[in-house]
C-alpha cells in the first residue's frame, strides 16, 4: 500500500544526510496521501543507512498505526496536527540543523534580510513560543503542533507563503506540497538562517530588506505572473 | 553556433557547484562573443546536473533569443546591461554565496583588509544601493544592472581593477575577461568576504591594509611590471 | 586477549577522524573490561591510518602495561581515574574538537540552550577548573582526572546523566556505556557546543531552555518511561 | 639533483590542498639542503594539479636559479631570508588560510588560549609589523623576511619553539625541520587560529592559559623529558 508515497518519503529522508542537515538520527520526514488520509513517516531512532521504503510507518490522521512494525518518529503527533490544520501540506520535515537551531534557541524570528530568503519565505520565519508546563505535561508533541498553528493563525501568516517555523529552544519544521519540497525548504531555511547570522556579524543593526524588494522576489517565483524557471 | 563559447560557459557554470558557491540553482554564468554581439547564458531554474552545452540560451544584446528553447536566467537583463556598459567584460557570474551575501545584506562595502583581497580587487568591493520602488517597478533586473554601473561610474571605479560588486539585500556579481575568470573572481570574492568577516570578529575596528601595500600586491600581479606567475 | 574489546576500541578510535573530531593524532578512545579490570587504549602519537586492533595497549587500572609494545596515550592516567571513580563507564574519549575547545578555553560551562543538548546531557556541560601549579607538578594527567571527578562530586552531577566535561584551557572528555557510545557523546558534545556558540551570536543574553523542557527531552529518551526509538 | 628533496617538497606542496589550506595557487612550500646550500621551491602561479617534482625550482641562497625553467614563487626572497637567519629551518610554508589571515588582518598576536596551541607553539604566535613604504619600495619580499626576523629577535622568541608567524595585513608563514613538518605546523596554526577566534566569541575577555600549563604541554612533547608519542 502507498508504494509510491513510501518511495517518495524514503528518498526525502535520505536527502537529509546528503544535504548535511542531520547528525545521526536527528531528523524525520513524512508525506501524506490526502485521498486515503494516510501518513508515511520515518520510524523513531532508526539510522539512515538502515532505512528502507518498507520499514517506514503508515498511520491514519488519528495516529493509529496502519502498517509497519516499528514505532513512528517521536515527533509524529506534531506532524499530524500540522496536516490536519494546514490542508495544503503534502510533506513535513523536522531537523536539528545548527543555524536554524541557533535562532530557535535564541527565541528570535529569522528576519528577511535579503532576496535569498524572500525567494522562498515571504517575510520573517516565525519563532513559535515555548509550551507552558501544563501544555507540555498534557501532550508535548501534539501541543508543539498546536502552538505552531497558533503562531500562524495569530499572526495571520499563510503556511504556503512561509513554509517553515522554528520552535523556541528546539528547532525547525518545514513543509511543502510533497516530501521532496519540504526537504528543499529545510535546506533553504538552514542556508537563510546561516546568512542571517553572518549578516548580524557584519552589522548587528542590519535592517530587513525593503518590503517592495521582498514582494518582488517572492512574486517573480510564486505569484500569478511568476517568470522564474521554465513553464511546465 | 558558438560551440566553443557554449562549452566555456557550460564549464564555468559547472564550476559553481564544484566550488561550493551555489545551493540548488542559485547562480548563473554567461559569456559573450563580442564580434557577433551574442551572449550565452544559463537557462532559468535548471538544475546543474541537467545542464548541457546544448541547453544554454543564446541572446543578442537586446535580449532577443537567438538560439535555445528554454527561458534564459531571470537575471539576464542585468548581465546584458553590464556587457553593454563595460566593453572589457567577457563573462559574468551571479551567485548567492553566503559570506558575500552577508556583506550585501548588511549593505556594506567589503573593506580591503589584506593582500588576499588586494591581489584581485583594487580597493573595497562596493555595495550597490537599493533600487527605489519606482526603479524596481519599471524593470527590476535591468535597473539592477544600471545601478551597478552607476556605482562604478559615480565612484570612479575601474571594473577591470575591481571585478565584482555586491548588491544591497541581494548578493554578488563578478566578471572577468571570460566566463572562467568571472567564476575565479566569484571564488575569490567569497573567500575575501569570509576573511573580512572573520577579521572583524577578531577586531571590529580593524583597519584596511595600508594603501601602498594594496598598490604593491595589485601591481605585482596586474601592473605593467607584474612578476607573479609565469611569462606567457 | 580481549579480542572483542580491542575491536570495539579500534572501531571507536577510527570513528573520530570519520566524524571530523580530530586533526592528526589529537584524540584517543579507551574501553574497559570491568570483569577483568583491564583497559584498552590508543597508543600515544600513532596516526589513525597506522592504528590496528593489535597495536592498541592493554593496561590494568594501576596503569601497568599488560599487553602491547607501544606507549599508551599520554592521557591514560586521566582515563584510569575516571574508570575508578565512575563504575558505570565502559568507554572514554578525549578530543580537541574546536567548538568544545572554544568553551573550554573560555572557561565556561556550556549552557543547555535547547532540546538537542537536553536529549543527551541533562543540564549544562560543566567546565572543570584549572589544576593548580602544585597539582600539575605532582601528576598532571592523574590530577586532571581527579579534578573532573571533583567537579561532578562537588556539584552533585550524575556522570550518566551528563556524559562529558570540558577542562579549562584544554578540551573535552566524554564517556558512555562502551567506547562507541563515548564517541557518540563526543560527536553530540561538539555539535551542541557549536549550536550554543551560534546561539550566543544571535543573542548574547539567550537564556537556557526552561527546566521542564529539559526534563521532558531527557526523560523521553532516558527515563523509565522513555518512548524515543524502538524497544529492544 | 636533489631528487629526494624535490620529492619531499612536492609531497609537502600537495598536502596543502589536501588539508584545505589553499584556494587556487595561494600557497607555497620550500625545503633546503643545508650541505649543498640549495633550496627547492614551488614555481609561481602554477596550479597544484600541474605540479610535479620535476617542475619545482632549485635556487642557491642568493636567489640564483640553479635548476628549472619556471619562475620561483614570488615569495622566494622571504623564504631565503628566513633560511639564512634561522639555521635550524629545513622547510618553510606560506598560505592564505582564512583563520590565520583573520588574525593577521586584525594585526594581533594569536594568544595561547589552551593546550592545543601550547603543544606546538610556546607562547603567542607573533604578528609581524607592517613594512614601511620605504621598506616595501626597496624590496618587498626580502624585507618581509627581515621584519619576521626582527620580530623574533626583538622579542627574544626562539623560532624552534614558535615555528610560525603572521604578517600584518597579509598571512601566515610556518616552518619546521623539513618541508613536511612545516606543513604540519601550517595545519596546526590554522586550527589554533580558528579555536582562538571561537574562544573570543564565547568570551571576548578570555585569558591565555596559565603559564605553567603552557610550559607543561610544550615540555611533555618537546622538552628533554618529553613523554608524548613513541621513542624513536
Amino acid at each position: 500500500m502507498l508504494e509510491e508515497l513510501r518511495k517518495q518519503v524514503y528518498e526525502a529522508n535520505m536527502e537529509l544526510p546528503r544535504r548535511n542537515l542531520v547528525t545521526y538520527t536527528w531528523g524525520n520526514v513524512s508525506g501524506i496521501d490526502r485521498k486515503k488520509g494516510l501518513v508515511v513517516i520515518k520510524p523513531s531512532g532508526v539510522e539512515y543507512d538502515e532505512l528502507t521504503p518498507e520499514n517506514l510507518v503508515v498511520l491514519d490522521l488519528d495516529g493509529n498505526r496502519v502498517e509497519g512494525e516499528l514505532n513512528p518518529s517521536s515527533d509524529t503527533k506534531t506532524h499530524l496536527e500540522l496536516y490536519k490544520a494546514f490542508p495544503t501540506l503534502g510533506g513535513i520535515v523536522h531537523t536539528h540543523s545548527p543555524y536554524a537551531v541557533a535562532w530557535a534557541q535564541a527565541g528570535r524570528d529569522i528576519p528577511c534580510y535579503g532576496t535569498t530568503h524572500a525567494d522562498y519565505f515571504y517575510g520573517a520565519v516565525p519563532c513559535a513560543r515555548h509550551l507552558t508546563r501544563e501544555e507540555l505535561d498534557e501532550d508535548y508533541e501534539k501541543n508543539t503542533g498546536k502552538i505552531i498553528i497558533e503562531t500562524f493563525t495569530d499572526r495571520g501568516i499563510d503556511p504556503v507563503a512561509v513554509p517553515g517555523v522554528i520552535c523556541h529552544s528546539h528547532g525547525p519544521f518545514t513543509w511543502g506540497k510533497d516530501a521532496a519540497q519540504a526537504v528543499y525548504h529545510a535546506v533553504v531555511l538552514e542556508e537563510v538562517a546561516k546568512m542571517a547570522l553572518l549578516t548580524r556579524q557584519v552589522d548587528p543593526d542590519a535592517a530587513p530588506a525593503p518590503q517592495y524588494l521582498q514582494d518582488k522576489h517572492y512574486m517573480r517565483k510564486h505569484g500569478p505572473n511568476a517568470y522564474y524557471g521554465q513553464k511546465k
